[in-house]
């Protein structure tokens, strides 16, 4: 695997520096959580470092790198380009960071939609993406505050946020977030 | 198949009496929205009819008629007894009523939820339920008057309304109406 400072040179080169800052502070915020959560604070800090990899690929690049890896979209998916980094982000991870640990691999999947029954890996980096100090919407800080609390309850109010803000835009929503907040929702 | 007559006798046995009178507001509001929409009047009003005929069954009536047809619900139904009354209501309706009609059967079982691509029936069916002169939630009002001018625009609002409803409530969500919601979102 490359190291930290090899990681941070690749993204201060393949990402804008909006992102490439932004990714820093969701490390930063990620450590924090694996701290308080007891996640492997190294794990963390790779998916964190690693979470937005393909963000400022084109999405034609995206898709021929889903296309060439026989990676299925269903209909919503090929409609939402918005997550096609997601999808593609650990497979540029294995490829480029050498990472081969399938607990960061995943977190990296899931950062932007979450999924059902999360790992706490995989929690901390959905909602540290969410929350880092960076990011000003509406609301964001009752659910900084509440996921410093109770991680389950702050990635229940962050998944609740993304939903209704697809809402009230007319924007589709993934079902994997909906699955994630069922699962949250039936299992308090 | 049973008269229409003979499918009031059996719902004014075996719903409430103000199940009932749903029922025959959602029969009227349905024909008035066939006509609009150029949907078979007759299966409108029997689709409406037997829309909720399992809707008064005890959960535990319900769950055995599930099991004895071999019915697979996923984590999230078996959690939501809510909806059980849709997934049972086609198979007494059969068994009752004698509807054979597949189109009338799947207005039945998506009254609740909607699902992905809707038949035009189907469609109809939802917004009735949802709709009809006795409904009083917030924002109904709004929702019925789309509902008559522009019938996807309808059931995208309702879809809306109920997603956020939920949402507050903090109950689950079924996929199927994230699936309903995305399909008029993407194909407006």
């Amino acid at each position: 695997m490359l190291s930290k400072e090899e990681m941070k040179s690749y993204l201060k080169e393949h990402l804008t520096e909006s992102r490439y800052n932004h990714t820093l502070s969701v490390v930063e915020t990620a450590i924090r959580l694996a701290q308080i959560y007891k996640v492997d604070k190294n794990k963390a800090e790779i998916a964190a470092l690693a979470h937005d990899i393909a963000k400022n690929m084109t999405i034609y690049d995206l898709k021929s790198i889903i296309d060439e890896n026989n990676i299925k979209l269903s209909y919503d998916e090929e409609k939402t380009p918005e997550l096609w980094h997601s999808i593609v982000g650990p497979i540029v991870g294995k490829k480029i960071f050498k990472i081969e640990d399938e607990e960061i691999l995943s977190a990296m999947r899931w950062h932007t939609t979450g999924r059902e029954n999360m790992s706490k890996l995989e929690k901390v980096i959905y909602i540290a993406d969410m929350i880092e100090p960076g990011r000003s919407f509406p609301g964001v800080d009752l659910i900084r505050k509440e996921s410093f609390n109770d991680l389950d309850k702050g990635i229940l109010q962050g998944l609740t946020h993304t939903i209704k803000y697809l809402l009230d835009k007319g924007f589709p929503i993934d079902i994997n977030s909906i699955k994630a907040r069922n699962y949250l929702v039936l299992n308090k």
